[in-house]
């Protein structure tokens, strides 16, 4: 597990430092959904190199590869994630974007690396961290529920598309060499989780869905009609709530399109009334987004560990 | 139950001989969703009258309120849904159109049905049939997940507004006046079903999901993308699969918006793909759709206690 003693966070040690004795934090980057750019993936290697010269990135090909609405076909983003999950000479796993396509292959995922695909290479890849959000929360939520690695919530190698989407890529760089500043502020000693609304709602009831019994989970939204909205919160709430979480947070809905009448609601009063309806507890705002201020969740109790 | 015995079939009766010993049939509708216009009642009631004088139509003043998205508040929805149910001179409820809201009211209609809700009516209210699709397929499935009457996946009132609608409405005033021509036509002595496949979506494993095991289940959808479908897919057949379903047919997907890359697979082929990772068996098309053909399917046995 991707985690920090308390006793390194008394002496200052950073994340870096415990994952690898080196001064090097190396970084495979796939895409599980759809296709990145190799000019936008080289301006993220030039704001790594600059601010974090001790993380290397490593974008595998497949991430430039395009077939239809995905890049590439299922096999080989299937492929690509088990070579970077499996690659010893690597300490984390970035997704390079959403956009949909990592339910395509999530359970393959999970079979690929639990039951003894490349056989032996299984520790490797609990050892890692796996960071995206978006559609990448498939891939989060997978992993989570067969226990494999720490899934992160955090901004991707695509936000640098966003205008000021700099300070975004870096948030997460930042993490990964160990800093703190970048994880949402609202963390604490409860296990925490995070997710797109939408791709919870359709990991809900399925093998994918991990336990999340016991968590604060934040949710956010993006480009959804605010009808469409509170339909998705009946159904995340109506699977949440007999699961038992210890409550639920609201992150930034935004880009909501303009319907032909006003929904007449603010999806604030939705989020407490479905979470009434369904007996969950619910805490208040959450600091994610599909935007450049979108902070970091580390799933579970990482962030206790790491002295949050 | 609303059904037709055998016997009658045979004698050639029509199912409203045997929902009404007299030569009226009456139907209540409300609106449990988005708001219907007098305009287009006017136009519906007009219709009927032309063509099955032995329909009474009644519309629910409720149908005209409106209150944001809705038509009216949660309780004035809900009260009028009651009332449509309770009145022990209407044979069946249609409603109006969907456009989103049902799921709002739909387990307080059956709290309000089976737990003595104006004590003693819950027979009166299980002795009819209830007529709609889309956002109103949430009250088809609740009523039939709580075994409460005869959930009928048919066109609406709303229908009356598309080109040609006035087929797609008197399609369901026939089968209301017991003609079988309306039924959708791969229906057979297997239970059936019928959903637009988001509603479906956010119902899979809620209180309000009827238990479709052995049962053909149709989908259709409109407007929405095609990964935004193929995402429906996982999500659904992933709930369908270990319910052990008779099989899946696909019915039109339309109004596809266009995304900025084509998506790179038929719906047909997305079906497929899904069914055979969830192991349920693919049957081919249904002629349902949200557009003037969309065809009647009557939820369980129904079609073969009719004689269909």
């Amino acid at each position: 597990m991707w985690q920090i003693s308390p006793d390194l966070r008394l002496t200052g040690a950073t994340g870096r430092d415990v994952l690898n004795a080196a001064a090097m934090t190396r970084v495979a980057i796939c895409a599980p959904s759809a296709p990145f750019s190799r000019e936008d993936a080289a301006a993220v290697c030039a704001l790594a190199a600059a601010h974090y010269p001790g993380i290397t990135l490593s974008f595998h090909e497949q991430c430039f590869a395009s077939e239809g609405h995905f890049a590439g076909p299922d096999a080989l983003r299937l492929g690509a994630f088990l070579d970077c999950a499996n690659d010893p000479a690597c300490d984390a796993v970035w997704f390079a974007r959403g956009g949909y396509g990592a339910v395509r292959i999530a359970a393959d995922v999970v079979a690929g690396l639990g039951s003894g695909h490349r056989a032996g290479q299984g520790a490797i890849a609990r050892a890692k961290a796996y960071l995206g959000y978006s559609d990448a929360g498939t891939m989060l939520a997978a992993l989570a529920a067969a226990r494999i690695g720490q899934p992160v919530h955090a901004p991707m190698p695509a936000d640098i598309r966003r205008v000021g989407g700099e300070a975004a890529v870096l948030r997460t760089l930042g993490w990964l060499a160990g800093e703190q500043g970048g994880l949402e502020p609202s963390l604490d000693e409860t296990p925490a989780a995070a997710f797109n609304l939408m791709t919870l709602a359709m990991l809900a009831g399925t093998p994918l869905m991990p336990d999340l019994s016991g968590h604060v989970v934040m949710i956010e939204e993006v480009s959804e009609y605010l009808y469409a909205v509170d339909r998705l919160l009946f159904h995340v709430t109506a699977h949440l709530g007999p699961m038992g979480i210890a409550g639920l947070r609201l992150g930034r809905i935004s880009d909501v399109p303009e319907n032909d009448r006003p929904f007449g609601a603010e999806p604030e009063e939705m989020v407490r009334h479905w979470c009434a309806r369904s007996g969950i507890r619910y805490l208040g705002r959450a600091d994610i987004g599909h935007d450049t201020m979108n902070k970091i969740v580390p799933f579970g109790l990482a962030t206790r560990r790491a002295g949050a």
